[in-house]
């Protein structure tokens, strides 16, 4: 935890904040403040600084905070993610938070199986949970908004445009394509880029033309099948140093 | 597992090959192979090809192996990584051995923990298994090399140069770099790359002191702070697409 977050309710009427729960145990046990140290906080979806630890008690650190300072930049990137097996979705939430990806939107694909869909991992108190985790390992305070669809044409066809925007770069990650990522460098970086990842066994032809159709463009990440929580991280580290 | 890696033990005088154990159970229980099926099949440390299943049993499954194509090329990239906690260190483990890193050194840092030293996952069978995982994973056949030094100063000014070799390229992630990797872009790309990657605290100054005195240049990987199995294919992305 390299920030607390700190949400609407836990702000008190004289303006100090009150951390409790795993916040409050952290602060407690792991970090054994006491009244006068400074801890990094931030206001999630909101401004980060510094919270001066007024008293301690079991479960419970109250803070006199001082928010100055906005969220770290963001890299501009939307992903459009076949929903992965629950377990590598988890540690997606949490990574897709820490690294800055602004919508994460989760769809069915050929290859995908149907019971992922109702992973307990897609409860709203289970990913916020994983997401601010991601966040407080960042020290960002903004967290990604995620969307599920269960059908892909439909997405496509009617939601996306309305999701990701129009004018944002669309790649598709295929390991059947032929041009690596540095070949489909332009000469003014996007703004946005939407980056489409299929599930660990691939789209099935119809979901590339369905995606071609739509404006994205096949890149590789090489020949090696990489883990979906090993590909994000991947393709976000060459986003960062690309003008794609 | 994408490819079933086959182990010199594996193979029988006739020149068929038994699969047993976990990849047995693989064979048999999950891709529910049948004789006259053909599984994707790797030797380790060497070839890659087909196998065609000659009989199943229950813990057993023969094949006859053509191998045939070379293992997946690799990016060139030896790490030096601050011992990370042995959770972490799991997923490192595979991960390395996926992206293809030809060697993976573990040394002590100011802020690590010493007892990260005596965990199991270090142990040759866990790693071993954590490894081939990896391997698996990513249809390689060649391990990484793995090396553990308890001190660093001795293993900076005595056993790196010996390890890594003088001619490779040196960098070092930094969290209070100015520069980014991108702008460490040389004319012509290293065809080998060390990295060294600190503890999630990030190195102390006596360490970087030491690490520029031997050849290592500092870059930042921006502003947020990540987990070490979410840096590591984040830089290894970056390489892929920079000629650093």
């Amino acid at each position: 935890m390299n920030l607390f977050l700190l949400f609407d309710e836990d702000f008190r009427p004289d303006g100090s904040v009150t951390l409790t729960g795993r916040r409050a145990l952290h602060a407690h046990e792991h970090l054994a403040v006491s009244p006068g140290d400074k801890v990094r906080v931030g206001h999630y979806g909101g401004l980060r600084g510094t919270g001066e630890v007024l008293t301690v008690a079991r479960g419970e650190v109250r803070l006199r905070v001082q928010l100055t300072e906005p969220p770290p930049p963001r890299p501009g990137v939307d992903l459009i993610l076949a929903m992965p097996r629950p377990k590598a979705l988890k540690k997606v939430l949490s990574q897709v938070a820490s690294l800055g990806v602004d919508r994460l939107v989760l769809v069915n694909a050929a290859r995908v199986e149907k019971a992922y869909f109702s992973s307990r991992v897609l409860q709203p108190a289970v990913s916020r949970r994983l997401i601010c985790e991601g966040l407080e390992q960042a020290q960002d305070t903004r967290p990604p908004q995620i969307f599920v669809f269960e059908r892909l044409r439909p997405f496509v066809e009617d939601e996306m445009e309305g999701l990701v925007g129009s004018w944002a770069r669309r790649l598709l990650a295929h390991p059947h394509a032929t041009s690596p990522l540095q070949d489909l460098v332009i000469r003014r970086p996007s703004p946005r880029v939407t980056f489409a990842v299929g599930p660990e066994g691939g789209w099935v032809p119809f979901e590339i033309a369905l995606l071609e159709r739509h404006g994205f463009e096949a890149f590789s990440l090489g020949p090696r099948i990489l883990r979906v929580e090993t590909v994000i991280p991947y393709l976000l580290g060459q986003r960062a140093v690309l003008t794609v």
